[in-house]
């Protein structure tokens, strides 16, 4: 059942015993929302513990130095941040169905709790949770204030992206009242790039092609450079972004190579050439900005495909 | 004299045939509080120019889209976030002493002006002139949101330095209520880059070398580099910062050959070492985060040199 920010803090309130869950491969919202509502309900003389299916990421220790762990039967499941029941991972699987509160902004939440406080227009969990607390009447810390800013610029992309609001500003505000140390989390989260992270970005700039007066840039990515770099699936986040980030770009294309040879292509647009459109014809999709598809072809193959794909959208 | 922002609002409403000035190279703080003041003062009747030693960058052209130039004598002349009377530029250098009210955010404000109104605890000028718009009643459009949004998110770094506040984040919640453009403008301030600057990047992340456990990492710009990629001064704004973002790195070091062969070096640090202290050692100077220094020999000496000094201060 779908219910009200206070609804789910009288949920919170008359409670006790309380799991929290975060998602698998958990974030910054994720963590943020579970460890903020953690350092709240203890301060009112609540048990609460933490679960994960996943490892916590070391770069978030910030958000749990304070966390003391301790375990007892719950008697209050509380999914923070989970849309979908495959998200609980294996370790949590069996918890989807024993979920009684889920907090979420996702508006794709399969509604597997028996009550869930839905709000697709929050940028973050972290923003939602903060009513939450707001609401119990919870004094909120600054170890609090961090959890929560953690979520938030993780989520809206330190305020970039388009799910910002007029309100995720103003709980920014707040939080900066109580102290949020947004200076030190914005690097962890925005300005830290690992060793492996640097070598694959400096090697893959080395690819970069343009086409079409410069208004199309192509990128690659192959094997051997996963492999002399020995980087993780987890490196190669982001990268599809970058040739469009590139000035009168307009269709960005980022080509890499799978381990059977097939290329998988990552189309980002700006201007009028619909990246879904383009993915289409090869039999791939996605959304006007965003879009994928596969070839299985070898590389100069792909790439030739892709430009005479192209050239007619462009000139539309 | 030092007046406030109502004093400000006031005199603008008294006067008429006003010049509003932007300092030299403007960037989106200076424009932005420029044409928020403009749009603003046209609406209640006034005759208002905007005036700017340099040309106006085209990535701006959004801000001035609207502005419609007259020329007629000045009898009431505002320089926006202009702290210097160098910064005035050649072409209006005759002004800065003619300056009826200066709207600026800079500790150093050299006070050249009749009136200046001034708030260094401001992110940005245009969060001042936020203020003084809506002392003088006059309401805001989508335009001047974001003209408003755009100085603030240039001298916030999207609000992630320090300068940061909580009056920013409020400031920018009611900017977003006015329908500020904020995930168009954020796209032309942060995500994009030149072909040329993408490229110096390349070249530049190839040059990394990690000394003293991964704690230390050099990069290196030369003649050549520069010459090859044929780029501007400007392009290689914020490269020094690069070495530093990689995850483990405390002392990052940035050392540029000069067109004498000398090698200017540029320090940031996070972690204990004093970047101030380390160029002092050779003569510079600057902050405990970041500082500078030159040296005047090859590179090779250069990074002995530079290790040589760091070995004990990281030891420390």
């Amino acid at each position: 059942m779908l219910i009200t920010a206070a609804e789910a803090a009288k949920e919170l309130l008359i409670h006790d015993n309380i799991m929290l869950i975060s998602h698998m491969s958990p974030d910054g919202d994720s963590l943020g929302g579970a460890f903020a509502l953690y350092y709240a309900l203890i301060k009112i003389g609540k048990r609460v513990k933490i679960r994960c299916s996943d490892d916590l990421p070391v770069r978030f220790s910030y958000l749990y130095c304070d966390y003391i762990d301790n375990d007892f039967k719950e008697e209050y499941v509380v999914a923070v941040d989970v849309a979908a029941v495959q998200l609980f991972g294996e370790r949590m699987s069996e918890y989807c169905e024993k979920t009684d509160l889920c907090i979420d902004h996702h508006p794709t939440n399969e509604m597997y709790a028996k009550n869930t406080f839905l709000n697709h227009h929050a940028a973050a969990t972290c923003e939602m949770v903060y009513e939450v607390i707001n609401i119990m009447a919870i004094p909120m810390t600054q170890t609090i204030a961090n959890c929560l800013y953690t979520g938030i610029a993780t989520d809206s992309g330190c305020f970039k992206y388009s799910n910002t609001t007029a309100n995720t500003h103003i709980v920014a505000a707040r939080l900066f009242e109580l102290g949020a140390e947004y200076e030190e989390i914005n690097r962890f989260l925005f300005d830290t790039k690992s060793k492996s992270r640097m070598a694959i970005e400096q090697k893959i700039l080395s690819t970069v092609e343009y086409f079409m007066h410069d208004k199309v840039a192509m990128i690659f990515i192959t094997q051997k450079m996963i492999n002399e770099i020995n980087a993780d699936e987890s490196e190669l986040d982001g990268l599809s972004a970058l040739p469009r980030t590139i000035e009168g770009v307009e269709i960005g294309l980022t080509v890499r190579e799978k381990v059977d040879g097939k290329h998988k292509v990552s189309v980002r647009t700006s201007g009028d050439v619909n990246a879904g459109e383009l993915c289409g014809i090869f039999g791939g999709g996605g959304h006007k900005r965003a879009a994928g598809c596969l070839l299985e072809c070898d590389l100069e193959t792909a790439k030739a495909r892709l430009l005479t794909a192209i050239e007619p959208l462009l000139q539309q």
